[in-house]
């Protein structure tokens, strides 16, 4: 049965582009002194006996950085960048990350075998060391897992004529092993990335820079008498078992192919199982990216892959390989800006990616890739060894290496407070995620918009939603401190203090009730709503008609009203975590602070460049405005933007203390006296919360705070508190609050 | 230290109207042959070891209702009205409720001392029986338990100059008692009830209908030489303890006042801890209000007491007790169209009600209240007594109490579905709180337009929003099923039928994605919506231009679209509660059935003579309209209104299902394949609900249904599934849940 010319009798609407991908990338820890990192791995990432995400390979400061299986190269390559920021910012800070393949100038006895509990790999490790030495193995890449969508092998075995789907599948992985031997010649072309070997590296220095020593013979293959045929199956299967057996070999994986076939423990379990997908290993470290590989170069290689299935199968496949090998070897040892050698037969895959394109009609995108290979076939200088060429001092590329390891560094350290790749979500989230994936606790985006992960070890789930709505608080709670009417009765009921006031569903009674409190100072504010919109204080007593005009305001954004007792002091966040108070913040307006030298509108300029201010709550801080709202404010207080106020003067920019509208947070954690967070503590667990925002308004926090005596006022309960406002604060020492929830909801790890 | 002038030198602002009430009334159950009820107090009923509510009084046929402390005299009201409803649909269909004070004819013999458990209770009994005979037992009223508000205790006390609190409240409650005693006769003029004794009732028949029995020396009152002075508290404990220690009364409750000082079990115990409440027990049942009392009654009593402390005391108050005494029982003995007595001092108590009234700036439905008084004195026909007069025949009351309790009876039943006095609530809600009072549950509504009540037995406390938000469910849980995608995912992932599909944020991708859909049947929809609002169905496949019109739709309504595979077959929603599927129900158009000689519009308006349809949801199925739609659909089947479709033949009056538009409910929980309820309780379960309306697409439910072989979709999991709906339905027994529900969260009972 001929898989040859499948795809072009398949109908043009096969969806061509469903797959899966997977992505592992190796990289080398190195010290504050440039050379390999003589530390050990870093204990904030968990355990390695079942890290899924980070992982030692060969060496002890060899990061291995494995993604999950993504529904697109683009989802892959995100989960690659946020393992990248994870791992960046959970090494020494002063540690960085190798960009390069080639490790740095290094001796043998600086590369410590990595410290696993598992006593094989340990062994394993140790022959590998005795069969290749060390210096071969702290060379890092990329391997690129694929496996073609459910639906598109389904739809092609349908038109295949096969009657055994196993067969079916181990056909196509084969031929697609094959054709990619075949031309790999062209990805080392394109992405080889290592043309320098460090002094000491080799015995003998390469007299000059080459595309890609690491796809070369001299890079990590096996002794020549390994070979495997792939002809067929059965007689690949067998040649591995045979050097297994003669000993040449110590384990199935020690055959190191350009391409491995995946999916079983045992190659030969495929006869009965099916291959189910490809593991392309040639991917050197591409330097010019954080991440070591590009979104183009993973599209390509998607195109790159679907070609491999459009042509047709070699007749004499050892042989071909045998060549295609040999021409692999001279591209990869050739000068990074010699073209490609006349015999390689480069039109015959372009024309392929090209019969994808045009068959499946894929967009302009994918014609643009098919442009970029033709045009980096013309300019070699434009490829990823041709652009390295230029970094290279007499030899080296250590200067470079160091300059872009430490660039990614700091990098992943420009905004701490985010996950790189998911800075659309929220923050408190993206916090979560962060730590997650530090300790090893499987993740998925169920739900990008909606905040919305899974989140598991084992085989204990969690799902979380905004970081802190779990599966630990019950349906009730938050539905209790949704309600400002039921949540201000349980906690007066339960003793707790709370201002007084009455709910009135009609204006009239309100107006009524004006007589009780028209000696008091009061807030009028609607029942529901959640933004400060229609409250109204009166922090002296109001008079009827200022009474009533705050009763049309709040009535204009809910059915009921409040009319509660206003009780002056400072309002604090406990953020109080099953049982525990946590964290307490103090939020203040937007304001600036005078030096006596400069101009409120230059200190408000100066204050925006705080690297954790931002817009759109993409930051723990929002820019502070200087429009309408700030100039009436200043002009209140007999202020311009061009005064310049005396030294350490506050000058206030807005009267509300909201972040989003510039205020500042003060993590006030460390002086809040323990009676305060105790009363907060009791509160929340009052109403059932495992996590709760209390508020309370604190006259003069010196004094003692009890049930009996509170000194104090819960004004609401918070069943979603921004937990990133207690982590990232404009001033004091900040609260991590995630990796509390993670632990919690985690307590076997 | 005299109260005297107290209220008068207080601030007009005084919250002179706060004050808590709670009724207890009592009434007997009567059998199918009009005579006294020989059958148990209700098993429906639950305990009467612990129940708050329904309790048995002095006999098993004699039922108590009794209010908890409420903050209004209507709450207080509303919820007696509760329990009357519950009451009345509690005790045997053929019984009812009989409305008067005085019983039906009835022979010692069929009085049963009430089962309770308590021994001391059932010796108690026995002794009243001995003493004062069962006859007189039988008579029934209610009291009227009051407590000054705790602002206008506290204000007044501030006022007073006293030094103790306890004091205070003893002398006012006192003066309260010793006034009410002077006074009370005005009420019996106004509330008298018990004209005549039914044959036997007396030894002596009366010559000629009075006012009030109850009231009278003949009614249930202590032997003449139990006299108890009210001139000091220490003189009223002394005087019943000596009572008791001679033998006359055998425990201080047998000493029946017309007004009881309250909130300690012993009286001495008033002297520590002070005097709380009053308890007024003088009311004869209303037999013209299904409740017993009337709001305007409730409100002219609580003015009444207040005028009480806006009297002076008396220098010489056991006499004038004495006196006033004497005047009740010549008030209380009198024609029921006899006037007050020339000697009644009533201008007195009027001028002080008025003084409240003016002083208070009361509003205008107080002075009402006071003018409808000086009415009745001018018009005793007006009285309870003197309207009373015209239902008597040949001096009895039978046919009277007959025909009112019958109607109170069929009032209870009338809208079984709606608990009285709580109908603006959702109806789920009023299933389980009627449940709730049924069963002796704990029941407190926290925001009744939240549908947020408190249930408690003891410690052990719930709360519940709309009937079936609890703390069972996870909070997780219900995000998840508020997120289609998510609640897909889990489904997805855990192997159980979903629709296939895809979700959009952008409509280029939407649109590009056409080629993929467009031979499939689809259902394109917005991504949150959940009133069926913006959803497009294709049955057969889509043009691009349709295609393209549901996307603006569905985009109108959310940002992000899903594109689902359309599953053709019913829809049954499925309720799991607990891990079990306890009800399952089909919805159909608005419809009607011909009968070959009404048209449509007539069978319109037949069919909205089910009582269980209404308008805006206060009922189980909403009233159908010939409005634009429906006359549209008819067009579109080749109908007008007038025509008149043959015997047996469907037409429909609308294409969605929804029962909010006029739907039929159709309870099939008897006829549904086990394995569809399997499989609908393992779905709930998958996602971790407690509660959880499953949303089935059946193609065919004659097939078997199994994870592996579905023959089915899960369209939708709801976590606020509308419990109502299959309880009361339009075909089919109906299913009551909020017993199970609330079984489930108190097991103990």
């Amino acid at each position: 049965m001929s898989l040859n010319g499948l795809l072009e009798k398949s109908p043009a609407t096969l969806p061509i582009l469903q797959a899966t991908f997977g992505l592992e990338r190796e990289s080398l820890r190195i010290g504050k002194d440039h050379r390999i990192a003589q530390t050990d791995h870093p204990a904030c990432l968990g355990s390695r006996s079942f890290h899924p995400y980070i992982q030692t390979d060969y060496s002890e400061a060899q990061l291995e950085l494995i993604t999950p299986i993504a529904h697109s190269t683009k989802e892959a390559l995100r989960f690659l960048g946020a393992l990248t920021d994870v791992a960046g910012r959970s090494i020494d800070k002063s540690e960085y990350l190798w960009p390069l393949s080639i490790p740095p100038k290094l001796c043998e006895t600086d590369i410590h075998i990595a410290k696993l509990e598992d006593d094989y790999e340990c062994y394993y490790r140790k022959h590998l060391a005795d069969v290749y030495g060390k210096t071969l193995q702290s060379m890092s890449g990329i391997h690129f897992n694929m496996e073609l969508g459910k639906d598109l092998v389904a739809s092609l075995f349908k038109e295949s004529g096969y009657q055994s789907i196993i067969d079916f599948k181990n056909d196509i992985h084969l031929k697609l092993a094959q054709n990619f031997l075949r031309f790999r010649w062209l990805l080392t072309y394109l992405y080889g990335a290592s043309p320098i070997a460090e002094e000491g590296f080799f015995s003998k220095t390469l007299a000059k820079p080459v595309r890609s020593i690491r796809n070369s013979h001299l890079g990590y293959v096996n002794h020549k008498d390994i070979q495997v045929s792939y002809e067929s199956l059965e007689k690949y299967i067998s040649d591995i078992e045979a050097h297994i057996a003669s000993g040449k070999l110590i384990a199935e994986k020690e055959f190191y192919s350009a391409v491995r076939l995946r999916g079983s423990k045992h190659v030969r379990d495929y006869l009965t199982n099916g291959v189910t997908y490809l593991e392309l290993r040639t991917f050197d470290l591409n330097p010019f990216d954080n991440r070591g590989i590009t979104q183009e170069t993973l599209d390509t290689v998607h195109l790159f892959v679907l070609a491999l299935l459009w042509l047709d199968s070699s007749s004499a496949i050892d042989q071909d390989i045998t060549e295609a090998s040999k021409l692999n070897d001279k591209i990869a040892l050739s000068h990074p800006l010699d073209k490609l050698p006349e015999d390689a037969p480069v039109e015959i895959i372009l024309l392929a990616m090209q019969g994808i394109v045009d068959y499946f009609e894929l967009s302009d995108y994918y014609q643009g890739l098919i442009d970029a290979i033709k045009n980096q076939i013309e300019h070699p200088e434009q490829t990823i060894a041709g652009r390295l060429l230029e970094e290279i001092d007499t030899l080296s590329l250590e200067s470079f290496g160091q300059k872009q390891g430490q660039a990614f560094h700091d990098y992943a350290w420009q905004a701490p407070y985010a996950l790189k790749g998911y800075e659309n979500m929220e923050l408190s989230t993206q916090l979560l995620m962060f730590d997650a994936i530090q300790k090893g606790v499987h993740l998925e985006v169920l739900d990008e918009n909606d905040q919305f992960i899974k989140l598991w070890h084992g085989e204990h789930v969690e799902y979380v939603k905004n970081a802190n709505m779990t599966g630990k608080d019950s349906y009730i709670t938050p539905l209790i401190m949704e309600n400002k009417v039921v949540t201000k009765k349980l906690l007066s009921k339960a003793g707790f203090p709370v201002p007084k006031g009455e709910e009135f569903a009609d204006k009239a009674a309100a107006l009524r009730y004006f007589s009780q409190i028209k000696d008091k100072a009061i807030v009028v504010k609607p029942k529901s709503t959640n933004f400060g919109l229609g409250i109204s204080i009166f922090k002296e007593s109001a008079d009827l008609t200022a009474y009533q005009k705050a009763l049309d305001i709040a009535f204009a954004e809910d059915d009921t009203v409040l009319i509660e007792e206003f009780i002056s002091g400072t309002e604090y966040r406990f953020f109080v975590l099953d049982g525990k108070c946590e964290a307490m913040l103090l939020r203040v307006p937007a304001n600036v602070v005078g030096d006596g030298k400069h101009t409120i509108a230059q200190l408000v300029e100066m204050k925006n460049q705080d690297p954790l201010r931002g817009r759109d709550h993409r930051s723990p801080l929002e820019i502070i405005d200087l429009g309408d709202v700030e100039k009436l404010m200043l002009q209140q207080q007999g202020y311009t933007p061009d005064d310049i106020p005396a030294d350490r003067v506050r000058v206030d920019l807005r009267r509300n203390s909201n972040i989003s509208t510039g205020g500042d947070s003060i993590d006030v954690t460390d002086i809040m006296p323990d009676d305060y967070k105790t009363l907060a503590a009791q509160m929340a667990r009052a109403v059932g919360a495992w996590v709760c925002g209390v508020d309370l308004i604190i006259p003069d926090k010196s004094l003692p705070a009890s049930k009996e005596e509170p000194n104090c006022a819960c004004i609401e309960l918070n069943f979603n508190p921004a937990i990133y406002l207690h982590t990232y604060c404009h001033e004091g020492p900040g609260q991590a609050l995630t990796p509390k929830i993670l632990a919690k909801l985690f307590p076997e790890l």
